[in-house]
Parts: C-alpha cells; structure tokens; sequence
C-alpha cells in the first residue's frame, strides 16, 4: 500500500525546501506531516505516540535552524519520524524498521541530518555540548546546537552530568525539554512531579513578572514599606530569581513552558533563542499521541508502538490463532514473579521505567509495595536492589540486555564484589529485532561472564526460565544469579508447570548423538532442535546440549563432551568473542583437549535491524546455518545459499 | 611506631563505648580522633584530607545514631577513617591499606558496622534508599538509613537519578551533604557554583522566615496591600518555598548550611532530624584537611593522600633516588598528550575529574581551552568525547579502568556502534594496589575485546604508550582506540623517545626461544623478561612476544607462534575470564591448533588491596609463578612457594 504525502509534504524533499515556505502554511504542513506519519504507522507499525507529540516541534525546529549545518540531536530517537520525512527519507519511510530499510532512529551512517545515532535514553544533552564545545573551539560562532530530550530521559543520570558541565560550558546549546510526563510508560520521580508543578500552576516567568510589577506598586506606601519591598526584593533576587528554578540552579537559562503544539509560537521562540547565547533550556509541553484521537484519549502505553492499526476505528490489530501460542518469555517472567512472590514474602521487584516492557506490571499491580519502577535509571535500579539484598530481601531487577550496559560498574562494584544475592533477569538479550544495534543484547554474555561471583545462565523454554526463577529465590549465600532471555515468544503454549529446581552449573542434554556434540546456550537452542531433525533425515545425528549456565560451566558435562566428541559446535545468541564458545574454548584449552571447535554466535560487528529470524540467518545461526556448519565439519559438501 | 590514642579514644571500642560520654566530652573525642588519623597517616600513609573532614561529622552520627542497627552509608569512603577507627578497628588501623590489613574504604565483610563497600562515587543515596525500602517493608519504623555524599559525588548521575527516586519514596532516609567543594580535585560544575551560593549567601531558611515576617507586617497596610501581599504569598508559597532549592525541587526536605565542625551542633541537629519523617537532606560545610594546618592552608589534592609525612614540619616525605627513576605511566600520558596537542590542532583531553589523577592537568595546564575536567561524570564524559569527534576533533578520554565500568554503555552506543575515532587511556588498568578491590583494573580486555569496532591496546613500556598515543592521533576513519596502562611507574628514566607510528593489529618479538612462547600483553610483560633472564640459568630458552593489541590480533604473528610452538603461556594483568588468554584459545581454535596454553592473570574472585607485586604474586603472575608455569609445562619439578 502507497502512502501518498500531502501536496506540501510532497514537495518537502529537505528542509531547505521548508524554509521557503511561508510562516502561514506550517500548520498546514504539520497537519500533512502528522496524517502521513498515522498512515505509515498504521500500515507498517512502528513507534507512534512519541512521534506525533512533536510534529510541530519537529516543523518549527528545521524551519528555524539551518540544518544540517546547524546540529540537532533527538534524544533515545523514536520521535524523529517527522524528522526522517522531512530529511529526505520521505518516499523510503515505509521501509522503516524493515531488514534492509531505514532505522527507526537517527543515524549517523543514514543522514546528515541525523547528527547523532540514537537509541538508548539520556546521551542528547552530552552529545550536543560536545557538539558546541567542538564548534566553539573551532570559531564556528554562528553554528547552533540543539539536543531535544523528554522528561522521562532527564532522569537518566547522564543526563543530570550534562547539565551540570553544560552549565559552565559558555556554548550554544539549546536543551529542549519535550515534558509529556511520560517515557513508555508513565513517567516515575520526584522530577516529573515538579514539572508537572511548574507547568500546571501559574507559569514562572509570568510569577517573575507579577511579583515586580506588586513590589512597584508596594514602594508607593511609604518609606517602611520600601524598606520591607528591598529586603523582599533582595531576597528575591539573590534566591527566588537565581535558583527558583531547578535548571537555574544549574546554570541554565529557562524559558517557557511553552505550548508544544503551537508550531507559530514555536517558531517566534525558537528565533528569538537562536540570538541568545550561552546553555539555555526551553520546556515544551506536548501530548503523546496528538492528533490522533484513539492515541490521546487511550493509553499512552498502548500507544507508544502500537504495531498495525485500523486507522478510522483506531482498532489495533490483534493475530488470531486457531491454536494456542507459546507466550512472551517477558510474561512467563511476569507472571512467574508474582507466583513465586504470593510464596516467598521476601521476593521485590525492580524495574527502570519499563514496567510494561519487562511485564513487571504485573507485580505492580498486585503487589504495588513490592515493586519498584524507578525511572530511567538503570544504575540506581541496580544498586538500590544491593541495598535491598543487604537487608535480607530477595530483588529481582529486571533490565534489558542492552539497557544493563548502562549498569555495568554498578554490577560489578554493588552487588559482586560485595557478594550481594541479587537476582538480574535480562530480558531481549540476544538479537532485539527490529529496533536494531541499540538494543540488540549482544554483549551480555561475555561481559558478565568475566565477572566474579556471577552465576550466567539463560533458558532454553518457558519451564526452564521458570525454573530458573524458582533456583535464583532459593536462599543462597551470595552471588549474582543473571537470566537472560529473548524478545518475543517461547516455544510451549502450556507454559504453567510446576517450579523445580536446578543445580547451579548443571546442564541438560538434549539428545544424544555421534560425531558432533552441539552445545546451545539459551532460548536459540530450539534451532539447534530442528536441526537435528533435519539432519536426522540424512541421517546424521548430532548429540546436542544445552548448557543452561555459561558461568558456572557444567564442568561433569563438558568432559563428557570432550572425551567423547573431537567435533564440537557451539551456539548461542551473543557476540561470538568472549561469550560462552570463548568459555568452552578455554575449558579445551585448560583441559588439554583437542577439538574442532566451531562457535556460531553474533559476529564481531554491528549488526543492523531486521526480525530476529532475519538476523539470525544473516549471521549463519539459525537452523540451515547449524545445519551447513555441521556438515562443514563433516566435510559433506553444503549447497551455498 | 606505635600511635597511642588518646584517653576517651582508647575507651571507645565501638560506638555504644562512645555513646556513654557525656556531650560535653565530644569535642575532646573529635580532638582525639583527628590527631589519632593525623598521626597514622603521617607515619603509615594512607587518605588524609577527607577523614579530617569528617572527624566531627562522623562523631556526631555515631553518637546520634543507634549504629549499626541504624544505617550509615559513607559515599566513596576514603574518609571513613574516623568511622573505622570509633567501630572496633582502632588497634588495626595501623594495617590500614596494607597487604592483608584492613582496607582503606568500607568493607561489609569486615564490620557490621560498614553497611555497603565502597570505593566507587555515588553509590550512597540508591544503597541507603534501598535499606530504607527494604525497612519500610518489613516495618521497622524507628530503623534510620543515612547516607554521607560529597558535593563532588554529586555530580555523578546515579546520585541524581537516587535522589529522584528518594523524593517520592516516603521512606525515612536522611540525606547528608559533605559540601567542601572539593573531590579529589576542585569540583566542578554548575552544581558546586550553586552550592556555593546557597552557601556563601543569606541562607535559604533565614530567607524563608524574613519573607514570612515581612509578610506580616506588609498586611498591616490596609486592603489593597493585603491583595498584593496575599498575591506574593501564594506565588511564594507556590514556587518559591516548593522550589526553591533544587533539593526540594526533587521533594527532599533540605534543611541547612550548618557548620560541618560544630559537633554539639551536629547532634542538636541530627538529634531534631531523626523525628522528622520521610526523605530529606543536610547540607553541611566542611573542610578537607581540617584540623591540620598544612592540609587546610595547603593544596587540597596533595593533601587527598600525600603518602607519609613529617607531622610537625608539614613535610611530605618523597624519595630521594640516586639514580634517574622510570616516570609514572601516568605522567608520560600527561606530557606525551601536550607534545602531540602542540603538533596536532585537533586533538582535545578530556578527563571525569582525575585532573591530576591522569596527569591530564598538564594540558589543562598548558591549555585550558583544549582540556576539559567534567567533573565525577564518566558517562557524559564518554558521549561528550564522542560529540567532539563528530566535529573532527581527536578526544583523548582518559578514564582509570575500574571507572570505565560507569561508562561501559556510552562505550558501544555513543561511540563504537557509530564507529567513531575516539581515543581511551585507561589508566589503573591491572592490579591498582592499595586501593584495593574496587579500583583494580581487572575486567576492561574483556569487556572491551567483545565490543565491535574497539582497538584494543597496552604499551610494555614508556615508548610504546607513546608510540600508541602517536599512532591513536593519526587520522582514521573510524574504530575507538583503547591504550590501557597500569598504576605507578614504567621501565625506562629516559622516556621521551621520538614518535613512531606502530601498525594497529601489530605485535612484536622480544625475544626467539624455543620449546614455549610466552605471549605478554602491555607492561606486565616485564616480568616475563625478567623470567625468561632467570631460567636463561638453568638453559631454559622461552620465546617471548609483546602482542600490543588484544585486538586486533596479530593472527600473522600467532600463525607463526602456533605453527612453532606447542607450550604457550598467556600473560595479562586482567581477568583471565574472557581477556587476551582467552582471545589466544579462540584463535587456536579457529584456525585448527593444538596447543598447551596456560593462561596466567587473574584470577575470577575478588583481589583484595596490598601492593601490585604482592598482588601479582599472590595471583601466580609475577616473575616466579611465570618461572613455575613454565617449568611445569616443561615438566621440570618446581619447589612450591
């Protein structure tokens, strides 16, 4: 289906084709801007809310500023669909977010328009101060630099440490707060209650006016009333007016809030700021989801990446199985928590600002004391979970593979040097699919496993993760318990079994064989499954294992392996240098064996967005890439695909 | 030398011991502390500025506080001191920092008394909040949880991203501020400019009640001043008192500045603190150094830990050396990056604020617009150095391996996954010696090896750092380049050797042998030299290979040393869990070898703190275990140790 732009958006090829239009037909091009934007969304899918919030924002600012020459940088990148269709990705935007398309963020390598390459939350106000310090240094006096960030990623701790150098920085940079108090899902914290404060009540700046214009008239009573007026008014300055504001306090000039759908306003602001130097921050108010009915009156939540949708009705659509499906191993995570929780009273739950994400709400809907959503904040969730362990509870803290990275000191320095039993469970490690390098899981593996006191393991099903879950609540003296699981579903529809528990460092064999032993870690091992059946046909029968754990490695098993096989194939969803092949490499080598070892994983390189089968193949990982390595090994010659 | 403490110290064996003085005595006990610290640093060494910061402080909480069932979490904990020695390790600390002594921060292992380790910045509020919830859970109401946090540590982002959570916790944690505008180096920031004004001016609370004195007064002026009065007060009390201050911005109650060397006010205040329920914050003023009038009068970063000194006289002891010594790995960074600076106009330094710690201060020195401290922020300072290299500019981000963990996610999002030329120094990366477990430098080979599109490098020696420094500067068209190096000093009193460019992925023969190779990556191949001169003795010939990057590897090299060489040793001053042993049995691996390989470095569990040497000999790496590992490979008895 051909999604036809507007007749001004059509003529939109780049943002110099923009600026000749006149001020009076921006409303028009936003309207244009935002249908076209809806109508891809609800036939491709992708990320929705967050884009329409900042249509006009998105308008004013390539209206305003000279881009590309002048630096925009958009903060986490899922609001910057306007902005793609405005830079030249208009007639390939359908393409977004498939393998082989555009990214559905900005992108270095894509545009030049895309300044910074985006994904993750919280880098916006750092980069563009680089950006400004760099330009600055450079004499390039007249080149602007914008970072837009929401209210949900100002609470992300890099965040705070921008602003705070930002704030003595003496460049131009424009911060724009984009406060839709809400991140995916609502957004958490002291922080979103003072915006909310100082948008909702009487407008600073307008209190700033009103108390000079009462202290004027109060000088007229009388020589003890100036008196009163100038210490009020000394007061006044030197704390209302200089640190009323939090941004004051650091530094940054203030200006708003301002009406973020106002795309004349905008403009008429976003001029007058181009001529005032120094870091200044304007707040902009915006709705998630504006424009389109079904968006702003339902749940933002629901609305922040909807998938495909009937746009008149606003009804989203929803397969239909004729069968029943193996469920989402993040709901297997949600519901499995609260079961284990109704049980063991010492079980929290902590999550950053993903609750709809992780499934973690569900615990917070049912035991709304015991669960955390902390924000954007990965590294206070991890050691706020240390200190949780200190005193005896038992925290699961669950952050996506990626996200984790964010978290990494934290890991290590809070919870295993210090021995703490905390529970981390990684949810979308491995390939994320279609939101791309950002998010794919990749490195996990390798960069837990290098740690001390950290138990790795991931499951290859709904029973193990489970099971998994139930082994890591089990009193323990210490140690980190990690379980990383995949995007998407599992692979058992009937999903409940009963809790069992698991050795720590055991694995699992799958099937025996002869001539090759296939050791899989994690969910990925099901390839490994249909492999063997289909070389069962040719009659090769592979042994397979699963591993379960990459840390402890199942040393019992491994010399099993070693002693039996002298060809072994190893798989797993997780960059190839490091992960857990590099383990059962150096247990090879540790052990004096000699193998023929061949590691399948994710190679040393940025793999971009596509499905995760997609990926998979790419990478010679999946099924017919298991197969093809086998008989490789075998020396049976391989049709090449 | 032993160091008598003085009459009420020697009673105190814990602080139920100093909760018996009557407070009239506390003054005396802070007398008695300080110069017990001041004469144990001066003899023994150790941090010094800090602990005499605190000396009051930390009497004060302890005498306030029902400790250890209350909570105290000191941030950083180098000035703990005074906490050490009231808990029942006054007779130990002699062994403070020493080889199997007590560490130099906080230990849980140690005392009941140290809640959470530390080492790292910024931990405390998100580990106190933790206790905090956790107690709140489980009901124990009259439990305290109060975490001690520095004006620098502040400014790391995980502080801000606790103390958003904080404010809208309802739990009962007290929220200290150690304002002495001091880190190890100067603070910086927008931050410590507010603190200072909220600190230097008319404080906000006598502000606070000026207003509302006047107020009343103002209302005597008949109707019209009522309506502008009663029109002030709603403003004020609206923005003014909810907003006031950025602490309350973030809905803690700040209460403060109080004079941080006034313990009878102390308990006065933190006696009224412990009834005030929900999350709140004293900001105290201290100086660091305090107490002893070289360290106050003197420079606060000589003074954060001067080594031993002369305690009458104020004199640091320093070395004195017949001969011309080999530098400082750190300050052949410092001087090399000037020299190239004033070559290459491009090129930026960029340090979280370890000015001196880095020897960065040179360049900041020598040129101040070219260098940027950006205070305790290792993730903004990641993303920043990446913004400047967006613009052309070549960063060099020198971060101290340990604290590279905090910025392990602005690593591959911000500058690998966009392959973008930026340049690391991980300074501190191995053993760091004293300092102990949270600042070894044990885990970057392998968290970085995993990363696509990270060089990554080590230099044996001054010229090669140089060399690599050289090299890394050299236009490139993308890939990060790391160049870890470790604490203290190199091998060569004549450093400053010409600049040449080493080819990236190249290693090089120290010297041919036979029988076994060893394969060292960066300065600890030192030992390896010294050892293949030892067994040289006994007609053992080993050969020996600097293999400079762990990645890329010199697989043209390898090829060679496989091919030869049936017994290979692995040598590196890193986790032997997924580092550059581990990089050499995936190469043998690949490519179909069979060879014995003994990986030496360290090992997976927690080094504790002691000397580097005594470290690497502890860990089997140094000179002699690297004798033992080969002569056992040789199969040539060895005496054990």
């Amino acid at each position: 289906m051909l999604i036809t732009p507007g007749k001004l958006l059509a003529q939109i090829n780049n943002p110099k084709d923009l600026r000749k239009l006149d001020p009076l037909q921006l409303v028009q091009v936003c309207e244009e801007l935002r249908h076209f934007i809806i109508d891809n969304v609800s036939v491709y899918g992708g990320h929705f809310g967050a884009s329409l919030g900042v249509v006009e924002l998105t308008v004013a600012l390539h209206y305003v500023f000279n881009t590309p020459h002048d630096q925009l940088v958009w903060d986490v990148g899922h609001q910057a669909y306007g902005h793609k269709i405005l830079t030249g990705r208009r007639d390939v935007f359908h393409t977004n977010r498939v393998y082989g398309g555009i990214s559905g963020f900005p992108k270095r390598k894509e545009s030049e328009y895309d300044t910074f390459g985006v994904g993750h939350s919280s880098t916006s106000v750092s980069a563009a101060l680089g950006m400004a310090v760099a330009s600055k240094y450079q004499n390039l006096t007249d080149k602007q630099h914008i970072a837009v960030i929401g209210d949900g990623a100002l609470t992300g701790g890099m965040a705070f440490e921008a602003l705070n150098h930002a704030g003595v920085s003496d460049t131009n940079v424009l911060i724009i707060l984009n406060d839709n108090c809400m991140s995916i899902d609502p957004n958490v914290g002291a922080l979103k209650d003072y915006l909310t404060d100082i948008t909702t009540s009487k407008t600073y700046n307008r209190f700033k006016d009103d108390v000079w214009n009462l202290l004027g008239k109060l000088s007229a009573f009388g020589k003890s009333a100036q008196e009163i007026v100038s210490k009020i008014e000394n007061g006044i300055k030197s704390t209302l007016l200089s640190h009323s504001n939090l941004f004051e306090s650091l530094n940054l000039r203030y200006f708003g809030p301002v009406d973020g759908h106002d795309v004349d306003h905008l403009v008429a602001v976003l001029n007058d700021l181009k001529s005032i130097k120094g870091p200044k921050i304007l707040h902009c108010v915006t709705v998630k989801g504006k424009g389109y009915g079904p968006a702003e009156k339902g749940n933002a939540t629901t609305w922040h990446a909807p998938g495909t949708f009937d746009k008149i009705s606003g009804e989203i659509h929803k397969k239909v199985y004729d069968q029943p499906q193996a469920p989402k191993y993040q709901d297997v995570f949600g519901h499995s928590l609260v079961e284990l929780a109704r049980q063991n009273e010492k079980i929290v739950g902590i999550t950053p600002a993903m609750p709809s994400g992780s499934s973690m709400n569900i615990m917070m809907k049912e035991m709304p004391e015991r669960a955390f959503d902390v924000g954007i904040a990965e590294q206070h969730a991890v050691t706020f979970s240390a200190g949780l362990a200190t005193q005896g509870l038992i925290p699961f803290c669950n952050i996506y593979s990626s996200f984790m990275q964010r978290a990494y000191d934290q890991v290590i320095h809070d919870v295993c040097i210090q021995n703490l039993p905390v529970n981390f469970c990684l949810d979308r490690a491995g390939f994320a699919g279609a939101d791309g390098p950002t998010h794919h899981g990749a490195y996990d593996i390798a960069y837990f496993r290098c740690i001390p006191n950290m138990i790795v393991s991931a499951p290859m099903n709904e029973q193990e993760l489970r099971n998994l879950m139930f082994t890591a609540q089990l009193p323990r003296a210490g140690q980190a318990f990690s379980i990383r699981y995949p995007r998407g579903q599992g692979v058992m529809p009937h999903w409940r079994t009963a809790f069992e528990r698991i050795e720590v460092g055991k694995g699992r064999m799958i099937q025996d064989g002869e001539e090759v032993a296939i050791l899989s870690f994690g969910h990925i091992g099901n390839y490994a499954v249909e492999a063997c059946r289909l070389l069962s046909k040719e009659e090769i029968y592979p042994a397979h294992f699963d591993l379960r754990f990459a840390k402890p490695l199942d040393e019992e098993m491994l010399h099993e392996v070693f002693r039996r096989f002298s060809r072994i194939i190893t798989l797993e969803d997780g960059c190839i240098q490091g992960g857990v092949g590099s383990a059962v490499v150096e247990f090879m080598a540790d052990h004096g064996y000699a193998a023929r070892v061949v590691r399948l994983g994710i190679p040393d390189q940025v793999v971009e967005h596509g499905e995760q089968q997609e990926l998979h193949q790419e990478c010679d990982m999946d099924t017919q890439g298991i197969v093809r390595a086998i008989k490789n090994m075998l020396q049976i010659p391989v049709s090449h695909r």
